[in-house]
Formats: C-alpha cells, sequence, structure tokens
C-alpha cells in the first residue's frame, strides 16, 4: 500500500474545515486554533448549551457536518468516544479528505470497551478506504494555511520541515522549540494512535513533496515494521530524515503500551536498522532540532576538526571539551596561522591557541576568523557569541553577523554559531538573530553541547551519504 | 598554610571598597557594578579624561588609593598591566583586607613579559601576606551587600551556596542560571589564575561559614593538587561540594593552559580522587546548579524508585526513558494502587501504569500524588507540569504548587517537579514558582534529563554518606 498523496495533500492544505464537537469547557481549543485559517471554517455542534460561545467566536455551527452547504477537505473531531463512530460515517458520506480524531479511550486504554471501539472505528475506515488521523492526537499543523494544534503555534511562513510524531506534546514542543532557533516547519502531523494510517504513510507522503526538504520523526512503535524501514530506506536516499525513539529502555517501553498503545523494539535492533537505512538516531527534541538545522543550513560537514573562536576562556575551556567529548577535533593551528596573529593579537585577557578567545582583540574577529578559515589544520568554523554581554554593545554583535555572512559566502567550509550564553529574556532578538543567520545558511545552537552533538550528526550523515 | 578566616571575611562583606582603574570605554563597569554596594564606595583613577564619568555617576574620586580617607576593606584593580604592582603595594601599605585583580596579561599569557610581570605581582602578595584575588578575574559576588562581577547580577538577598569559579563567564552564567531556578548565592568568587589564593583557600573559607550550606566549583587546575584533596575531605564531610572540572579532554586541556595557565590533570586520576574524598563531579553548569538544587531542596534521596505524574502521554515516554538512562527505576506500582486508581481514573486520552498521564483526571491529581506517596514500590515523587499549557488553567498550576507543598510536609519521601515544558517567555513567572516551592524543600528542574541527572547525583551522594 502506498498513499494517496493527492488525497493526503488536500487534508493538509485544506480550503474548507469543520471542527466537530468542540467546546466551552476546553475554551473551544479546536475553533480557536484555527482562527487564523484562511480558509472557510466551521462548527457542528449539536449541544445547544454551545451555541452562544461558539456565536461570540464568529463561526458559523451547524447540528450535522451533513448540513454544511460545500464539500469540506478536513474534518477535526473532539466529541465523545461513543460518537466517534458516527462522525465518522459522515465524514465517510461527506467525502472529506481525511478527519483528524483528537477523541481518544480506545486500544491504548488497555480496556475491552476502549480496544473494541477503537477497533470498529479503524475497521471502517480501512473498509471505506477512509483517510482517518488518530486516534489520540492533534493532527495537523501547516503554518502557512494557519492550520493548527494548539492556538499558541505560529503562523504565517513555509519552511523546509516536515515533522511526523506520535505525541502531540512532542509536536507542539517541537514547533515551539524550532521557530526559535529559525527551524521553520512546512507541515507537522501528531498522529496518535495511528490506528489507520501510521508514520510510513505521512513518511512517504513528506517524502513526494519538493517544499519538504528534511524530515523530522517522534516514534513510539509502527504496526508494520518491515514496510516502515522499506520506506524509510527509499526516503531517506532522497531527503535527510531524523529519528526520535521514544521507549529505549524497559520503563519508557511500558510508557508508550499507555500512551498509543505501540509495542516496544529493543533499541539496539532499532537504531541498527534505521542507521543502516540512512537516516540519522537522536536522543531528545533538542538534538532533533539541532540536527535538522545543522543538516539544512549548515554547507555539508566532511571533516571533524573545529575552528572556534569567540568565547571567553572559561568558554573556550568548555566548548573544547564538550566538542571533543562529542568526538570532534579541536587542533592546533598552523604556526602560519600563529605568526600572523602574534602580528596583532593582544594576548592581555586574551588567548589565541584554540578556541580562540578574542577579549579585546574581538575588534579584531573579522580577521581572526579569515586566519580560522585559511587555516589548514581546520575544517570548520565555529563563532561563540552572545545575545547579551557585559563587554559588548550590540553593534559588536551586528559587525559579528555580517562578517559572518559575507564569510559564509566566499568559503567552502562550514560555518556555525553557537550562543554561549542564550539569555531567556532575550527570546525575540534570538529568533530574529537566528532566522538571519538561517537565512545565510548558517545554523545557530542554543549551547556549546547542542552545537557538538548536531554536528557529529550532521558529519556522520554527509560522511555516510558520500 | 590555612586561610585567614576574619581577613577574608572583612573582603567579602566589606564597608569599603575603591574601585582603582575603571573607565568609559567599558562603560565603567566595576564601578556600575557597585552602585548597589550598601557600604560606601570610591574611585581612585589618575587620568583626567575619566574625572567627569565618574562624577557623572555620582561616586567620588582620589588620584590615589592612599588618599582616601578611611580604611578600605576591598580593593577592584582595572588598571593596565605595568600599573598592578604599583597598585598592589597601595593596597600593602593602606593594609586593605584583599584587592581583586581584573587585571590580566600574566603567566596565562605564556609570554615572557607576562611571566615576569605575574610572578613578580604573586611574589610581592606572598611575601607580605597580602590576599591577592586573581589576577585575571572578575572577583567577589556577595548580593546581600551588592558587590558584584557585573552590572546584571541581582542583589539583596543570602542564599546557602558558595561558588568557587576559576572563570569570570561561567561564575556569572551559574549566578543567572542558579537565580532562575530559585538557587540563591550567598557569596561567590571568580578567581583568574589563582596566583596567590588558589581554589583551596576560598573551599576553606566557605567551609567555615555557617551561612554557606553547599558548596558549587568550576575548577581548572591547584597548584597543590594533595592540599586541595585533603581540604576537599575535610570539607566535603561537613558539607555538599560539587565540583565541575575544565580540561577534561585534551582540547580542553589545552584550552586551560591559555585561559588561567593551569596545568592539566587526567580526568580519571582527577574524578576518582574527587569521589574518594565525598564531593560529586559534575559535566556542565546546568548539572551544577541541578545538583546543588537537588541536594538543598529534596529530602535526602535513598532509593532509586521514582513515581511520576503529569506528563502528557508522550512527555510520560520521555521521562520514562530519560530517567531510566540515567539509573533511576520507574517501576510498575503495588496492585493495591492500580485498585485505587481504577475507581475514580478515567482512561479516556490517559494512563496510570507510572509515569501517570492523567489527562482529564488532573482534577484529581490530590488523589493521584497521594497514591504515590503511599505506594510501597516508590521512594520518591515526582510532578510534571508547565507555566504554560494548552489544556490547563493557572488556577489548576496553583492549585498543583500548593498540594505538593502540603503533601512534602506529611512525606518522608523526597518530592520533586520537572517542567516539562519550560517556555523561554515565562522567565519572571517560572522564578517565582520556584521560590516557592524551594522554600517549601521541593526542587524544580527545567527538563527530565536535568532531572534526571541531579536526583541521581543526590542519591548517589546521600548513599555513599550512610
Amino acid at each position: 500500500m502506498s498513499v494517496d498523496f493527492a488525497r493526503l495533500d488536500r487534508a493538509f492544505n485544506p480550503k474548507v474545515v469543520a471542527v466537530v464537537g468542540d467546546k466551552g469547557v476546553t475554551n473551544y481549543m479546536w475553533l480557536r486554533g484555527q482562527m487564523g485559517f484562511k480558509g472557510k471554517l466551521y462548527s457542528v455542534q449539536v449541544d445547544p448549551g454551545e451555541f452562544e460561545g461558539i456565536k461570540a467566536l464568529g463561526i458559523e455551527n451547524y447540528t450535522s457536518l451533513m448540513d454544511i452547504p460545500e464539500p469540506v477537505d478536513l474534518v477535526i473531531v473532539a466529541v465523545p468516544r461513543p460518537v466517534a463512530y458516527r462522525i465518522l460515517e459522515d465524514c465517510i458520506r461527506k467525502n472529506v479528505a481525511a478527519a483528524h480524531f483528537f477523541t481518544s479511550g480506545f486500544t491504548e486504554t488497555d480496556t475491552e470497551e476502549g480496544t473494541r471501539l477503537g477497533r470498529a472505528l479503524a475497521e471502517r475506515a480501512r473498509q471505506a478506504d477512509f483517510y482517518l488521523i488518530g486516534p489520540n492526537c492533534m493532527g495537523i499543523y501547516n503554518p502557512s494555511v494557519g492550520i493548527r494544534q494548539t492556538p499558541r503555534q505560529k503562523t504565517g511562513f513555509k519552511g523546509p520541515v516536515g515533522f511526523i510524531s506520535q505525541s502531540g506534546t512532542h509536536a507542539i514542543t517541537f514547533s515551539e522549540e524550532s521557530y526559535l532557533q529559525g527551524l521553520e516547519i512546512n507541515r507537522s502531523v501528531s498522529f496518535g494512535n495511528g490506528a489507520v494510517l501510521e508514520s510510513t504513510d505521512y513518511l512517504e507522503y513528506f517524502a513526494r513533496d519538493p517544499e519538504i526538504k528534511a524530515i523530522g520523526m517522534y516514534i513510539e512503535g509502527t504496526r508494520n515494521g518491515p514496510r516502515f524501514l522499506k520506506a524509510l530506506k527509499e526516503v531517506a536516499a532522497q531527503k535527510p530524515v531524523v529519528i526520535w525513539k521514544g521507549g529505549r529502555t524497559e520503563e519508557g517501553g511500558r510508557a508508550i503500551a499507555s500512551h498509543t498503545g505501540s509495542l516496544a523494539v529493543p533499541v539496539a535492533v532499532w537504531t541498527s536498522a534505521v542507521k543502516q537505512c540512512g537516516a540519522i538516531t537522536v536522543y531528545s527534541i533538542e538534538e532533533l532540532a539541532d540536527t535538522l538545522t545543522a543538516i539544512l543550513s549548515l554547507r555539508p560537514v566532511y571533516g571533524n576538526r573545529m575552528g572556534i573562536a569567540g568565547g571567553s576562556g572559561g568558554q573556550s575551556v568548555a566548548i573544547a571539551d564538550v566538542f571533543a567529548e562529542a568526538g570532534l577535533k579541536v587542533p592546533s593551528l598552523t604556526q602560519g596561522s600563529y605568526d600572523q596573529l602574534a602580528q596583532f593579537f593582544l594576548l592581555i585577557g586574551a588567548g589565541y591557541r584554540n578556541p580562540i578567545d578574542p577579549g579585546v582583540n574581538r575588534r579584531e574577529i573579522q580577521r581572526i576568523m579569515d586566519i580560522l578559515e585559511a587555516d589548514a589544520n581546520i575544517d570548520n568554523l565555529v563563532l561563540m557569541t552572545s545575545v547579551m554581554s557585559q563587554f559588548r554593545a550590540s553593534e559588536q554583535l551586528e559587525k559579528e553577523i555580517n562578517l559572518l555572512l559575507e564569510l559564509r559566502k566566499r568559503t567552502p567550509k562550514p560555518v556555525a554559531v553557537v550562543l554561549g550564553y542564550n539569555s531567556p529574556e532575550a527570546v525575540n532578538e534570538t529568533r530574529a538573530i537566528a532566522v538571519r543567520l538561517r537565512d545565510g545558511g548558517i545554523p545557530l545552537f542554543f549551547s556549546p553541547e547542542r552545537g557538538a552533538r548536531a554536528i557529529r550528526n550532521a558529519l556522520e550523515y554527509h560522511e555516510r551519504k558520500s
């Protein structure tokens, strides 16, 4: 079975959306989530107690999906469990492209009733060849058309990342983490139990979309391992796929059973199978975002020798340690570079071995980066900086961003930035810098550890590919 | 040699402070840093070009330290390197308790002149039995008297932590990280090259102060290893000492040489020596803050079985994985607990194996925590929550904080909180919650990974002690 691209694409880029069963007790989270939707939004709700609240949002309500006077592309279902089957029937009759069931309480409950209801729902959908997303999930996020998993998510952009998640929380957290980092989502799906469409289907769908340049996944399990691995191998040959697996330990395995009803797979088996397919394994949501950032923004990484400048003395020690511990090298520079540095570098409160702690020489950061760029011992360039500093004015940061963007244009060496101190108070400024650097092909990492892991992952990926 | 407690205490709790050589080009960073100082602040500057700027700050200037018409307890020296020796002479003559030399460019430069000047400075201080802090450092931070390493640091509190750092940046970053977490500093010192007083001296000083309940350290090297380890063993027997060592790798070792001129020690030798002394080894600034938080706030941890509630399904999987990977257990509950949970727990969109994903049962979180508290399979209680959530109102968060504070009073089991999603936009709210929890004996961690490592470290610490 291969997924019907056009049909799924209609669901992910809908023109008409209906939300069924949203209510005041959850503050109309699904209707409010779609308030920025560029198409037409309808509500379906039979409870007269909710009519007033829905009207107050300015949204037209019907008491049946069948009454909506035009075709519907995507239905978001938030009804109680016993009603889900009936709504599914309506979706099938109405010929909608897909329905996302937020409704939960099925196989994942490990109860007789839940299992029975879940099986009936899935069987009916499969028998009608209907695209059911979920159940027990947060559905679709498409920031360019304004379909969201929560009213908190940002809209109005079209990034290069497709994200496939078996957890709604991880899908939402990833969207926020990645946004701050300037890593933008094109489309994302949280698919919960994956009772009908599962990870493999979304993988095939995102693979065929040229707008999606890289795919991130959070997976707890697959119903059909061989089918998943076959698809993964094909997709990973075309575009990078980065996978975070939940349930790596015995305790995590028990947790996935009650979360999405997935079965645990021994982690060593999983990791080696995924690696053989050419995909990248990561161990946290941050590493997922960082690795995608490194692969999308950075030039392909082929060497492990890092030339690092810009941190204070203490930061230089920390970054050298964590880069080395991640398997990268921070070598001595050539004698030629040291001779050049010695000509102008004031050693007072500074040091130029590598990492280079510029201190007062920060005003010469252009010359320093140029020397690192030309150094034959160095494969990759990293600048450490900070959104706020007791020593530096914002003109200096501005100057550094500009010189890196210029440097990136003329050097074949990958260039990256690490924020030595990521001030939580400077969120908006951080995002703005991340976007400018990203547009110039330079990834921004929020700590030395995160940068080290991501660059190491990118290096392994490019080495394996070539 | 043992440090003179009274003299060092006079320097760390000064009544009169003089800043020598501060200037407009660095925006009077040292004078501005001490603007909130509760005692009397003087400037010493010979350059008439600076008189206007110093006057504008409202600070009295003298052209010599000797002219200040009263005894001075602490001198902050920011003069150029060639003048440092002369200022030291004045400090000795003036009988100040200690002088912090921000001035750098000495042995750490690995140049003949730097080494010569550095040696002369250190020898003169030692010969006069004078307490020189540094050189090449950011000096003292005492938030209760208002002495700071940067104008950014917060003042007006008196925490339980003494922090000793060979890096100024790490000292400042630690002060900001720990503040956000509600972990407050009592006194901190950045001592750079440690040419006269070194880590062992500050360790002995903080050890003898009853206000300081725990000590954190960032160390690159010590001049006298056996003396350090002997002191460490004595101090660690009285209060917890948590140490982050810089220069663990070959690359980090080279970086410390040009940072503070310290010699690298093989990491395995270091780690085992420190452990034998009863201190705790950590690998980042976050782990330092988290481990201190765990040891100071948490009840002593003696068991590794975690009872966890409050995350979503995906978060429950992630926390189970990372706690297990850190060496902790997330076991099944007793049948008695499951029977009790089954009486009221709605399994729709929720799960109660452990971790407990409460979903709609969140309103029953009190009952859930009580069941975990009484469960014989569980040694420690963890609640996952979030400052913002699409599902929860802030009344719910308030309710959860209060119930935990009550629970903590009556249970012998350690109680901790993990923020499942630490919104960078909610910094002030986060700090306020952290402080309330801390005051009730509950540590707050900013991610499952950070919580897992810290609780594991606390467990190892308490097991070793008992």
